[in-house]
């Protein structure tokens, strides 16, 4: 997991976008995972204006900084790196792939800062500003179909970043206590007493079928507590299969 | 790495999405990582005929299959598995971090389809929808801002999917094939008739207890064998319920 200062180290650059959509979008993965740090490099005037003037614009896209080439973009960055669909061109960097290019990425943010470029939606980034970064970095598409939306591009590059590979697999809830062989071997009576009433099984059942149904009430891993339903509702239920009658209120 | 049949076996399912942008930016990264099989459920008719029509749409789009309901959408498959930001209410299901739910859906992908649901730009996935659910995953986002936009949720969700991880986990034994999420709501409607019949529930039960039941019901995790088995003993002690004689022999 990134410590707060490390998530502080990084720079999302994105150079000369053009729909402030995709600005938004970028804003608003970067505040949903802790990256708090916007450049943007000769965007399309128009878009990024009304990208700040949007509804619910943030914090983070009002404070985003603005710069006239790449150079100035990253100069106080101890690590570039570009990304790239990488399907069109020669490349002079070397190519990453995603997770391994981002555990790197990690690495660097400990001690100092990362610039991560995205390019415009329609070219990317050009020969001229990969030649800024150290090396590039790519999301594993399909070759027939490498090119990935900006805003969705930024999304999955900064979840890799953040995503804590060692992070405890905890759930909310507590795992749920199991229920007793008691609970699931009451249940199994009431079953086949169920089934017996209802005519599925004969009255008097041979035992492997007995424990046919034995072993499929153990199939079901009952917790403690949905144990306790199941008997309330069996219960019910034979009681009105014995009975015929109305249930008592 | 996901087999190409692993990748056909994913149905991503868009429920009640509004914004066509949101529907193309959906089926654009499924194609880019190669799952290509996409349903909507009551879709904001507006917004899917504007996404099938929008320049570029593609043959997945086009392809995309139309549903009225959660229960038909997912009917098919043996693991539904609903997205959540969960931040604004109390959640009756697992909730598992998307990589260790990725790792659990990859597992399923192997013998049967799964469905990952995605809810509404506004309110997400109901508490109807998410009783069709065997369990949620959440992306591990800040506590501070945990909604992430549906297109980008799409992003991060298939590429976690897709992501080559270094450890393929195999599993010794073969899995058992899971019951259809068809045949487990029909194990769910009989079980609703027998409590009725029996009393345990009131004629006409508020939709919290019948969302109770159905994820009872998911919670017992049914094999495909198991389902059947459970469905000719439901039919049995229903039809004895209803009609008090002895069963045919």
């Amino acid at each position: 997991m990134l410590a707060p200062a490390e998530f502080d180290h990084l720079r999302v650059v994105l150079v000369r976008t053009r729909n402030p959509l995709n600005i938004g979008a970028a804003a608003r993965i970067m505040s949903n995972f802790g990256f708090l740090r916007l450049r943007v490099v000769n965007p399309y005037e128009v878009a990024f204006r009304e990208a700040r003037s949007a509804v619910g614009a943030s914090a983070l896209l009002a404070s985003a900084e603005e710069f006239k080439s790449v150079a100035e973009a990253v100069a106080d960055c101890a690590l570039v790196v570009g990304t790239t669909a990488a399907g069109r061109r020669e490349l002079q960097q070397p190519l990453r792939r995603l997770e391994e290019g981002a555990r790197l990425v990690r690495k660097q943010l400990s001690s100092s800062r990362v610039a991560l470029l995205f390019g415009s939606e329609k070219i990317g980034l050009s020969n001229e500003d990969l030649s800024h970064c150290h090396w590039l970095m790519r999301i594993p598409t399909r070759e027939k179909h490498p090119s990935v939306n900006l805003g969705q591009a930024v999304a999955i590059c900064l979840y890799e970043l953040a995503r804590d590979s060692k992070a405890p697999r905890r759930s909310r809830k507590p795992e749920s206590k199991s229920a007793t062989a008691g609970d699931v071997e009451r249940i199994t009576g009431m079953l086949l007493d169920a089934l017996r009433v209802s005519g599925y099984l004969k009255p008097r059942p041979a035992a492997p079928t007995k424990e046919k149904v034995r072993r499929l009430v153990r199939r079901l891993n009952l917790s403690a507590d949905d144990a306790k339903l199941w008997l309330g509702m069996l219960r019910q239920i034979l009681w009105k299969l014995r009975s015929g009658n109305e249930p008592p209120n």
